[in-house]
């Protein structure tokens, strides 16, 4: 479902298999409790290099929620609930996690799988394949569009056409459109492997600069107060973002 | 004043005649009527193909408030304050209209004729003749400078110097300058009939996406949370933005 | 310490001396006593051409924080918060100065430097020589990455990605990539006294403009209503801004 490795100082956290990667409570359950190991893993030094990258095997980066789950029989009202929930948290950790962080975006990547790349620091994508594409205009359904989902897409795509566009007008955006846009910060030839090459060295030369991983968490998220206001529920949390 | 008229699958809303256009509240209750029954028209089917296309006839888009009516012997404060209200409203109307917007700028655009181009969701705007400008700092008068025009103008001009430019620094913008700076979506080359002819056509290409309109009006609201905050007066209407 | 002059209409204010003008309680008192200087100058007439240029003699614009002072023996926290406090009001002196400002960035500006750079209307900056600089993330300390620290560089620079690389990645940002990415206006080829007669001659041509100081004020303060928000404090003043 997925791993978690380590090269050099990099986390590098694959989602496995070739299928679409679509965000069940499952499968998000699972990479919020790697990113939870890498959390303590870094907790008594936050002085250590370290950076993390999040990429996955096969044609998808993630296809969104698991709308197939989500509206099956057996799933109430309250399972897709906790779903929705648990990408919040998830979003919460990645843009809390005391280090660097890189998406390495090997395959397409919709909706609520977006907004997982989007939490990154940095987003490397596949130039030769692969789009980012927010679905809901075109599936016309309500459930990936949650409150936090404008707050992180109003933080990380600035220019409003943009943002139209993605949204409003449900365009795919590959690589090279997503570079001259500003959501992609590079396009990478040559395949899945070079996209998470290239992740690794980038995460790798910032895990390298020597930062204090909780300086480095403070920083960001005075970069995006509103995603912080919406997202980071703890108490504790709140408070101490504020420095 | 203005007429209402259907163009394949798009209402096309003219402010006719080959004046200024002057927003004062019998124009602004005039556009209102009209969008309220393309509201009602549409409302029975949400899923019925529909774009809203607003232009102008003659040398203005509009130049804004209607300064000489507002500040004429027979007009009161309160009349004032019914002026900026009615045109809150239909920036409201506009950002909450359930299908694609486009506005066709077909000649000089003032400070609240700006407000009201830039509540569309796309921005056509002739090449060769005809600005945008914000003319308060000129004029030094302050009835224009409501408080929600700076939620639309931060929504709708994310680069900083752009703003500055635009609102500190009066700048007439022509349609290029607009295209580079990211407030206008296309230069159109060939006088007012070819913007509205382009206008309708993007219009009828969204109208004929198959979106669900209410979807559309929701997402269009998640991507300027702080618009709708200020001007999204019933609390229905609040709430169920917020999906 | 500093130097206040006029030249044509310019109010041109200077840090003196080779130095890293850092801002200490000393230096930032010093600047601010100019400001109010020229605030109860102007405030009989509004619509007297006024602007300021603010510039730097050496090397350095300033080099942020005074941190030697802030964490000597002799210094208490109660000292430290003062210091923060002063640099806030700076702030907010300078984004509600009733007319143009121009930041002359002569040399290095790192941190609360360059929050003091950013807080100007237009920032021009050395060609050759020069970076503004977040070191936040280097130094590893939180005293300078105060609240309205990011209500400040949110407003004024609207690309994540350059937010990114100048928060996160602690860029070190030459006058030309400025430029290009938005938070310098020009990059002036020629050195310090070229930098300074440009900055005076485009705070002339605004000072020429014939706008009303106050009119000035309220429409600059529209552009960025996050960082009034929180740096706005007096009551009076901040009714004053909502028109």
């Amino acid at each position: 479902m997925c791993t978690l490795e380590k090269r050099g100082h990099v986390y590098v956290l694959t989602l496995t298999g070739s299928g679409e990667h679509r965000l069940n409570p499952t499968l998000l359950t699972s990479i919020r409790s790697h990113l939870a190991r890498i959390r303590s893993d870094t907790a008594s030094d936050p002085n250590r290099p370290a950076a993390l990258v999040t990429a996955a095997e096969g044609k998808f980066f993630s296809n969104g929620f698991d709308l197939a789950w989500a509206y099956s029989a057996s799933t109430s009202a309250a399972d897709r609930r906790r779903m929705t929930e648990l990408h919040r948290r998830l979003v919460a950790d990645l843009v809390s996690l005391p280090m660097p962080t890189v998406a390495a975006v090997t395959g397409h990547a919709s909706a609520a799988g977006v907004i997982l790349a989007l939490s990154h620091d940095y987003l490397l994508m596949r130039a030769d394949r692969g789009f980012l594409y927010m679905s809901e205009m075109d599936i016309g359904l309500k459930i990936s569009m949650v409150d936090y989902f404008d707050k992180v897409l109003c933080a990380k795509i600035r220019d409003a056409g943009t943002r139209r566009d993605v949204l409003l007008r449900a365009a795919k955006m590959m690589a090279r459109e997503g570079v001259r846009r500003g959501l992609v910060d590079r396009a990478v030839e040559g395949g899945v492997e070079r996209v998470v090459e290239e992740a690794v060295k980038l995460a790798e030369e910032m895990a390298m600069r020597g930062w204090n991983g909780e300086v480095y968490k403070k920083v960001r998220l005075a970069t995006m107060p509103e995603v912080w206001k919406v997202i980071g529920e703890e108490e504790g949390e709140v408070a101490q973002s504020k420095l």
